[in-house]
């Protein structure tokens, strides 16, 4: 066996590594965003974000078949990743129904953000699977305009959940810096794909900017 | 306006009452099926439960876009059956994995013999709707397997978990009672569906018949 065959045989354990992040991603975001739903001060808002839990079961269901067909068992997959995205969570447990929906609506985007990116790098059934789990299912404008009219109301709210935007950024890119570390495979994939590590943090900085973009539309920062 | 309009009036009230009950029922079921899955012992038991909640969804936003259609607002609609179920489930919290899935079983299969029931004394839209709601999404299959694997590891198991299923289907006959008397539209249709008092009688028995084969099914009882 040469070594191109290696070395692709590595790149494909970083791609599997990736759809376990994914998918443990989707099944642990499932699980809080149920938790938070049983807070909303309404039915429908508990609805909203009930809905928004079931489409990341959606999203799980798409990953376990596609890697399924390729002899892999997710949850063998997932594996590795559970410890990392539980700390992620636990360090950001909402302590109000707005903290909630700033969360599901900022993990959201910084998640599709950064799988969009890495999709690039992916052979292409597992770039349209990856593009797949990751279309927008139109549950987040219930949030935009939830948060925005909190802020309107009080300016307080906004204050603090400003600074709670910022803290899920920090926590989520602490989280993910520390899982990739972790795993050979995956941070071989990432620098690959980045090119370099000037590569890998203007990476950073672009899901930094996305994130800025995406609390404005919050009414937030 | 003649008598058999003000009828069929409180008909369509009936069927808006049914159709809160059951959107209720789901989206109450989402909530608990996403909380007992966190007591899952393996990844893969987490989302095999994660995807029955997943589903009760699905089955919802069904329900309200064909109330919405019809100008109403799914959440007034459902607002008298909170009380109900969520003493329900109160009363039937499951207190390890395997009353979990009993309970998502046995639950999933009265739910659907019930108002397969009623479908059959409604207007064809109505009914087709119910009958997709109830449409069998196949997640069943892991909670058979693991309850017969765990009753014939321990017998003990087996017997608590009959004595939990007879318990299931007593306070989920009770409480439907008690949802059906508090609302005359829906008495009325219930009523009139199963002809009379016998009829209704009736109902109950081929109700508790097919709870019976359904734990047999699951190795109980």
């Amino acid at each position: 066996m040469g070594d191109g065959a290696v070395e692709s045989g590595r790149v494909a354990e970083g791609v599997v590594d990736l759809l376990g992040a994914l998918a443990y991603g989707e099944l642990s975001a499932f699980d809080r965003l149920a938790e938070d739903a049983r807070t909303a001060p309404t039915l429908a808002g508990r609805a909203d974000l009930s809905a928004m839990a079931a489409a990341e079961i959606g999203h799980y269901t798409l990953i376990e078949r596609y890697l399924a067909d390729q002899g892999h068992v997710l949850e063998d997959v997932m594996d590795p990743f559970v410890a990392g995205f539980d700390a992620f969570h636990t360090s950001t447990a909402p302590k109000s129904w707005h903290e909630s929906l700033v969360k599901a609506y900022v993990g959201d985007g910084l998640a599709a953000d950064f799988y969009r990116e890495v999709a690039q790098w992916l052979d292409q059934p597992t770039k349209e699977l990856v593009l797949a789990v990751l279309a927008d299912t139109g549950h987040s404008a219930f949030a935009e305009r939830e948060v925005r009219a909190a802020c309107e109301v009080d300016p307080k709210i906004k204050d603090r959940l400003t600074l709670w935007g910022r803290r899920l950024l920090g926590e989520a890119l602490t989280q993910a810096q520390y899982v990739v570390a972790e795993r050979d495979p995956l941070a071989e994939l990432i620098v690959r794909g980045s090119g370099d590590l000037a590569g890998i943090a203007a990476l950073f900085r672009r899901l930094q900017q996305s994130h800025t973009r995406r609390m404005t539309v919050l009414g937030l920062g």
